[in-house]
């Protein structure tokens, strides 16, 4: 969807009747996948028997005429990099598979096995908490799209093609070391604990109003410490402790030791306010903060509905909303969001404009169950 | 960083005395940041003192002469776009801002404020959970690294450059948005509860074994479902339970209304086995699964030791430990890993090659306090 969203013609071919996801949670009133709705949003879609010979055979000449493959199906032999860069050398040939030895995984059991669930949530609770946010699945696809880019730049510039593989457990295990949890057991022997919402290594915590509301409350440098303790009133008192157990706040690290006394400090300043004086300090203050957020509050906030960032998309059978494209702007500009396909919608488009098929042979594919159109 | 992984110089220029990552827990036990080495493996360290009109000066040109930049410090008229612009027009600027206002965000307050931290966690929990995975910023990481190359290839087409500005809660807004957690909310009116570990839509539930290990398992096809029922020895309970249901369990959106049902059928065999004895059922079955571990065990699992993805790096002062690359091969090829510079370990050599400068000129800088040096 990346690459659609930065002007690539994306063609995403699906089995026909659809894969597991055209069907997936949530969904509209009248059945409609919003998942789908979300995550092929620009794409073009073409629905194809693969099980059959000439399903393959159409399939292998339109990863051919495209020249690059994305797919998250590994071990046939059809569209191996094999087969196909003997038919076009310079292909760019990406696999997603799960794990670097072949086996498969999705999200939710790569993260079981990369260490964060365990240290998770609340410091007294027992067992994993999962995220919610399938991370390594956007981050997957993240690191395919800039693997595609570079490929394309390696191609532009020499003629080369690629062949790409990148396992989902990959990309887990990578950020992982990259943010040093895996690296202080190496080099320490020491594994971070369960902390709750304390942040690791700085100040950062939670706190609640006297009328419920939650805010993060994070302290990064000196400045944002020093007003933190000014706006809670507590800043004789945190010198205090300061001296008191021999420690130097101006280091973020002894403000992470001490967290649990600053937090016992700061504490009833938030609980004998309400969110709406909270919100008032916080944002006349350096502090850096927010308020928690149900998805409800955040889908009618400025922050969406305001946001040049998105755009109000027609998407058939499910309605108009508000949809997002790629975080970035360019020269000041957001392309707008697009709608995404039904399956197949674009099989007959796709097979007339690559292929100059006439619309008999078309209607001869769909005949012999080689193809599916949509309703497009 | 990914840049430097993919063959470009990354130039990272600090404040003398650098930015407060640079002594980021996790401490080696000499002091040095693991956090700062992890992120910064490949890179060139410049220290300079951007204060000062010689620093900014100097700065300037690197970044005229390079032709790219990408900065987390906004609103500084001596690296605005207008002022770089104007000395070189083809520059490609990117911007990373907290907020698509400009006001201040990091990962953890950007995050409260995505909904996410209300739902992750026991049904029961009252209050907010924080990832731990600080996933806007990986995110958002990558998402620069995919628009610096999609610039470039612009650039290298059109001649043009870029002015490329991404807020943090822009990536996590559209994020949220893409996944439908915003999107069901503006169709459907609805939010999604807080699940604990099971997976909203599909069925995916955690499991204790008799000896107290945890395993995540997922039934993301029929075949992973028939198979999940039949390991556990429940494929008659489950036939008679979807029959007095009346539900079709062929339906994954179904799997998930009556989890909590299903998931009831299936402890008592989790329950009742070793981590050894599940260990050995789910590995012989379709089933997606993995067992909980925790970063210890991650960093000691073959999947980390035996990875080509990891490679052993001599990072001075913290030792040899084994780190990663990119996570995707290409052409079966991983680049190993390269360490982190200290601070100003590059400054001399960059003017040098950059500006040609002598060692006198050089020591003139580091005289004046224009710029520092470190150690290579």
């Amino acid at each position: 969807m990346t690459l659609a969203q930065l002007g690539a013609e994306v063609i995403r071919v699906d089995p026909i009747g659809g894969a597991a996801d055209y069907q997936r949670w949530p969904l509209a009133d009248a059945g409609d996948s919003i998942y789908w709705a979300g995550l092929n949003k620009g794409k073009r879609s073409m629905a194809a028997d693969m099980r059959s010979p000439e399903g393959q055979r159409l399939v292998q000449r339109l990863i051919v005429d495209s020249g690059i493959l994305i797919t998250n199906v590994a071990g046939r032999h059809w569209h191996s990099y094999e087969e196909l860069s003997a038919q076009r050398p310079d292909l760019i040939h990406l696999e997603v598979v799960g794990r670097a030895d072949g086996s498969t995984g999705v999200d939710y059991t790569v993260n079981a096995a990369t260490g964060f669930p365990l240290v998770t949530g609340p410091p007294g609770h027992r067992g994993p908490i999962n995220h919610v946010l399938p991370a390594w699945d956007v981050s997957c696809g993240l690191y395919a799209v800039l693997a595609i880019l570079a490929a394309l730049r390696r191609r532009d510039t020499t003629g080369q093609g690629s062949r790409i593989r990148l396992p989902l457990d990959d990309v887990a295990l990578a950020t992982a070391a990259n943010l040093g949890f895996l690296t202080e057991v190496m080099v320490n022997g020491t594994q971070r604990p369960r902390l709750g919402n304390a942040i690791y290594g700085q100040y950062g915590q939670n706190f609640t109003s006297s009328d419920g509301a939650s805010f993060m409350v994070v302290a990064l440098t000196n400045r944002h410490f020093r007003d933190l303790a000014e706006l809670t009133g507590t800043a004789k008192a945190v010198a205090a402790v300061a001296e008191a157990l021999d420690a130097d706040f101006s280091d973020e690290g002894q403000r992470y030791e001490h967290r649990d006394v600053l937090t016992g400090l700061f504490a009833p300043w938030f609980r004998s306010r309400t969110a709406e004086e909270i919100t008032a300090a916080l944002a006349a203050s350096s502090v850096l903060w927010d308020r928690y957020l149900s998805f409800a509050e955040v889908a009618h906030d400025p922050r969406v509905t305001a946001n040049p960032l998105f755009t109000s998309v027609e998407q058939p059978r499910i309605g108009a909303y508000l949809a997002p494209g790629l975080p970035m702007s360019v020269d000041g500009v957001h392309a707008p969001a697009q709608a995404a396909p039904a399956l197949g919608d674009d099989t007959a488009a796709v097979l007339a404009e690559r292929f100059g098929m006439s619309a008999q042979e078309i209607a001869a594919l769909v005949g012999s169950g080689t193809v599916a159109t949509g309703q497009r």
